[in-house]
Formats: structure tokens, C-alpha cells, sequence
């Protein structure tokens, strides 16, 4: 068991107990993502590998001001080929995190799909944020606000399942998750996503989800706030405490995610899990905090 | 034209601007809601007229060492009349302000949309929620994150229409309204509320929307944050400075609104719109700085 209290706190802890990580980064030739390699390999966290056209982005590093001593580089000067060049390090197992530099997200993810180079695993990819939650005091994974737009039932429970592997990997052994809804009672009538709230909680009771504790639908602040459920007189085992929050759409996800970073001024660290490898899909809007946080995370949850 | 900064920066306006406005409230019989009208009384805001069991009113204030100096009273003892006579009175011009006090709230909607005492304007009904937003140095509009569940495109527009006149009563002449999505694009296949966002535009650039200008779709970073509008290269009229934030689905507004008051410790005046008067709805779980707040804006918006 581990205890982190703000995102930020993954830092030592990835620092003090695990070697770098070779982070294989697909053409980073931004400010943004050379910073993040940048401060993650100067912190101890990652072995950068920049993948793509080497004097590109040696010249952009140098442009930027920005020093790339230890970093590797594998050069591939045909830039339709740089996705499947990084993405193949880590199923040959010479990189343990996937990173998206300068590429469009779909080259990155079409590689990592690939039957033969790439990270497939039997099971769909979803986005994990981490972010740092005041009213529980702990950060709480927000899923899924970045990949699947509308998922159905059985998507939402493979959703529940990479988000209960990434906190199992954090050291949260029985992680507690709300599904999300405007609501705390299932209105067939006019809410569906209050139906598939209560079925995942159902799949979970009947022990179908592992160590997920799983309680649903809950209204955000019946799953963040201890004061809420007083009033509100909610039960059981997460009100109030949650460590992972579904959200029912992506639209939803969306718009929470970034009202918790452009209203709330509150760190995330992202990552794409579900694959056989953690994969950093950053957007260009993040700033190089963003990415450095998000290869902590990966960092932290990728294998051996 | 006014101008304020936040959502406080009602108050001064209010008590400056204009004498104080009626606030018929329902059954004021917790702390939160006779708190909220004594501030508003003290500020010179509201007047309140409380209706319903005056000796119960009177002994739960006493409890709560909460004067009612300067509250005038419409004694109801019948718990079943209250939202009803609270309603008439607003009906008959004697308050100009509905406030929902310890009744469920269905019961003073049933008031309120009654067709002898009711507010009924052959609009409907939404709720506007004016937070204060930190990327923006100005507060924001949200809606309807309260009362539709899941608008069609007719109801979008009212709802548009709705929040537009409460921007206009507070002296912004022609808002800006984001339409929002998880992204900038219409994307018939899988985004549905895309195309609704679009079709909202045109609808508005045709002039079928009086003052507003609308843009959508929208994701809220580009919304609010001028400097993502730099980065993703957006343009039009809406794009990092919105008046107004239109949530595609109950479920998102819930979330938003859950995350900036929860997460980000946000303030916020909500009242509920499209009636003859407006009529402030708050929750169980609302501080009485919320209702207070919510009765300010109440009264800005009020009729004379």
C-alpha cells in the first residue's frame, strides 16, 4: 500500500523505487514534449528514446534551448514510418512506455492496434487521468475522457477494469469506483447511463470485476464529498471516498477534465492504458508539466 | 453595459441598482435558506415573505439564533398548500422572486407550471448557473446542468434563449454562446450533440436568435482559454472569451457544476429560468452563501 496525496507526490515514488523507464518517444520535435522527456530524465524517471528525423529534432532541442544529453535516438528520417518504428521498440521490449510527440493521435494509435508491430492485448484502450482531488485529498482517476465516445455497457465494464489495474499498480489494492451519473437512483425512463451504473455495480457484487469495490450511479459530489453524503444520507462503500471516477460520456469526461485543469488549476498525469505497454497521448494544448506527469504515470505502471 | 468580475460582484450592483425584490420563499424551515434570506435582507438585497407554518418558521429560526427582523410572513399550516400560495403570490405580483425553501422540488415546479397560479410564459424552464471562471476574468454562464435531461434541438434553443436574456438583464448585450462538445468539429457518425452544436450557429447566424452569437460546437478549453485558441489555432466569434456555456446533457452539466464547486471551490448563482418570475431552485447540499447568491441574481434579473 502506498499513499500519495497529490499527483505531483508519483515523482519521488517512481524516483525511489524503480530504475528509468525507456520511454519511446514518436517524433518529439515540439517545446513541450523535449521539455517533459527532458525534466522526466533528469528527475530519474525515464531513459528518453526519440524516435523519428534525428537532425530534426536535435535541431528543434537545440532551437529550444534544451539540452538532450542521455538521450538515445533511432533515426528515422521517413515520417510515415516513425509511429510503427516507436511503437515496435516497445513490443520488442526495448521500451517500456509509448509516447505521441509531434504525430497526428490516430498514426500513433493505428500503429499500436497493428496485428504484427503493435501493443495489442485483447482488450480496448482507454484514457486514465489521475488527477488531484481537494475534497477527498487524494487523486482520484478520472476514465474515460479520451478515447471511447459513447460506450456501452461492455465497454464501460473493460473501462472499470484498466482503470482498477492502473491504481492496483499504484499500490490501491481494492480501488473504489463511482459510476457517474446526474443521479443516485436508476431512471430507466430518461437517464439510461443510471442503468448501466447500477449493473456494473451488480457485475462487481457478483464478484466479476476483480478487486474493483464498485458503487453506482453516484452524483459527483456523492462520490467526493464526505459532507454531501451526510446531508444527503448516501450509503455504502464509496461515497464520499472514491479513487476512480466512470464517467458516462465522452462529452462528460471532456468537460469535467478540463474544468478541473482551466477552471480548477489542478495537476493531472494521463495515460493511455489497456495495451500491452502504457501509452502518453498527450494533446498539443498540454503543457510540458502535462507530459512530464503523464510519463511519470506511465512510467509507474508499465511492467518490468 | 456593466461589469463585473465575479460572482459576488452581484451584490454591490444589486443593492445600488435597485430597490429590494420580494423573495417569496416555500417553507424556509433549515438554516441554509433562512441564513441565505437574512444576508440578502441585511445586504438590502431581498425582502423575504415567508410562506408556510409561521410558528414552525419562527421556532426553527429561534433554534438556529437566526433573526427574522424585517421578514414579513403568508401563514400557511397546511404543508400541502405552501407551494402553491407561495406561487400565487408571485402569480399576483406581490413578490418578485420564487425561492424553493424545505419542499421537494417537484412540488413547486407543479406550482409554478400550474395554468391558474403558476408562472407558465410558454417557455420552458432551465437553469442558468453563473460561476465564476478563472480563465475568462469573468463569470460564465452554465446551462442547463438542472432541470432538461437530455434537450432535443428545440429545447437547446430555448435554453439558448433562456440564459441569453438572464446575460442581457445583467447588461451584456450581445452574449457570446459556446455550444459545447468534446471537440470543434461536427461529427455526424459517433457525436451526435455535434451537429446539434452547428445547426444552433446557423440558427443564430440567420437571426433567429435575437442577440446571441452563438458558436459551437465547442470543447470547453477552447471556449474559455485564450491561450488554446492560440495553440489549436481556432477562430470565430465565441472562441476564449464565452459569456455562456451550453453542457450538451444533464449528466455533463451535473459534472461541471459538481467539478468547479467541488474541485474547484468555485462560487456560483443559480436560478431557474423561463417562467414569468425567476425562481431560485437550490439543492439540500447548497451552502447559504449559494442561496444567498442565487437570490442576488434572482433579483438582478427580476422584472421590476
Amino acid at each position: 500500500m502506498i499513499c500519495i496525496k497529490k499527483v505531483e507526490d508519483l515523482v519521488p515514488l517512481v524516483r525511489d523505487r524503480q530504475k528509468p523507464a525507456t520511454v519511446a518517444c514518436a517524433a518529439p520535435q515540439d517545446a513541450e514534449s523535449l521539455e517533459a522527456l527532458r525534466m522526466a530524465a533528469d528527475e530519474g524517471i525515464a531513459k528518453p528514446l526519440a524516435v523519428g528525423n534525428k537532425p530534426a529534432i536535435i535541431t528543434a532541442a537545440e532551437t529550444l534551448g534544451i539540452s538532450l544529453e542521455g538521450f538515445e535516438f533511432l533515426d528515422v528520417p521517413e515520417r510515415d514510418e516513425v509511429a510503427e518504428r516507436a511503437t515496435q521498440l516497445v513490443h520488442d521490449g526495448r521500451a517500456s512506455v509509448l509516447m505521441k510527440g509531434t504525430l497526428p493521435t490516430r498514426q500513433l494509435l493505428h500503429a499500436v492496434l497493428d496485428r504484427d508491430i503493435g501493443l495489442r492485448s485483447g482488450r480496448i484502450l482507454s484514457h486514465v487521468a489521475l488527477f488531484d482531488a481537494p475534497p477527498l485529498g487524494k487523486p482520484v482517476a478520472i476514465t474515460d475522457a479520451g478515447v471511447n465516445i459513447n460506450p456501452n455497457l461492455s465497454r464501460k465494464i473493460e473501462i472499470v477494469k484498466n482503470a482498477t489495474e492502473i491504481m492496483e499498480r499504484l499500490g490501491i489494492s481494492r480501488p473504489k469506483v463511482a459510476i457517474l451519473a446526474a443521479v443516485e437512483d436508476v431512471r430507466l425512463r430518461d437517464m439510461p447511463v443510471t442503468l448501466h451504473a447500477k449493473l456494473i455495480q451488480r457485475i462487481a457484487e457478483a464478484g466479476q470485476l476483480g478487486n474493483a469495490v464498485v458503487q453506482g450511479p453516484l452524483a459527483l459530489d456523492g462520490a467526493v464529498s464526505p459532507e454531501v453524503v451526510r446531508v444527503k444520507g448516501l450509503t455504502g462503500p464509496v461515497v464520499g471516498r472514491a479513487d476512480i471516477l466512470v464517467v458516462p460520456t465522452i462529452e462528460s469526461g471532456n468537460i469535467f477534465y478540463k474544468a478541473l485543469t482551466y477552471f480548477g488549476g489542478l495537476e493531472c498525469a494521463g495515460v493511455l492504458w489497456g495495451a500491452t505497454a502504457p501509452v502518453v497521448i498527450t494533446s498539443r494544448t498540454d503543457t510540458a508539466r502535462v507530459k512530464f506527469l503523464g510519463i511519470t504515470l506511465a512510467a509507474a505502471v508499465a511492467g518490468a
